[in-house]
């Protein structure tokens, strides 16, 4: 992980934090990891909408990220690029279209599409952050923890 | 994954493979997604090294992504950023530090980090791409497999 030149300067936590929820906030994508009951991984960019405390995407019902977040519970994303991580794992909660209209609209705005106009049958997944980390350079990865259990650290 | 305003201009399929090179010899890292063998996700970033035709990575021996790889045989990688994705799917190699001194030269000189210099145990891990696909937004979707079974696709 250790870029050539200087890395960039090392961050205190609550800075980590606030750049965490900024990039939550402002970003459109993710990249989300699952995996299949026999062990095979699969990945693919999604677009989701942040409320603040949770993250919501949308993806077809027969799609194998589908199958396996709901399959598996819990889900791995990372956020930003490779050198300015965010990396959260968290529980996924399914809920079919029309279960919540307010957030299906906000989700809508955020991602860009709308799945309730799509001729596919998509599903809402809602993943509940459990743990957080966020890392630029190496000399980062010390401190990379901002949540634990659902809760954000305090200063270190 | 659909974006506001219009969308990239839909590119030919050996346009989406000069780009897809392009990217391989000049990115420094990827994303890698794992499973475990009862079907738990990993994701990290990692530096990597493109001969041309595989892509070597490093990591600790006892980390979940090598522990992972090696027990799939297979990875499922992602380059680039989510509205400009190169995903390269391979068959994965290990071979110990020093069983390729010329591979491990060039890795670390790709990387930017030498795996032979650190005090952890580090494998190295070769993927040989059997399927590629590449596309920016979703205009895109059709026409993304650019690689299947190991060969690059000609034009459509």
């Amino acid at each position: 992980m250790s870029g050539e030149g200087q890395p960039a300067a090392l961050r205190s936590r609550s800075q980590r934090v606030a750049d965490t929820l900024e990039r939550l906030r402002r970003d459109v994508d993710l990249w989300v990891a699952s995996a299949s009951e026999d062990g095979e991984a699969y990945l693919v960019p999604l677009s989701y909408h942040w409320d603040g405390s949770t993250l919501t995407i949308s993806t077809p019902s027969a799609s194998p990220t589908a199958r396996n977040l709901l399959r598996a519970g819990r889900a791995r994303v990372a956020l930003g690029q490779t050198r300015d991580v965010v990396i959260v794992e968290g529980t996924v909660e399914a809920f079919p279209i029309g279960a919540d209209p307010e957030l299906e609209e906000a989700h809508a705005r955020s991602a860009g599409f709308d799945p309730r106009t799509l001729r596919d049958e998509y599903v809402y997944l809602r993943i509940t952050p459990q743990e957080i980390q966020a890392w630029r350079e190496s000399n980062e990865l010390d401190g990379r923890l901002l949540m634990r259990d659902g809760a954000w650290l305090g200063e270190q």
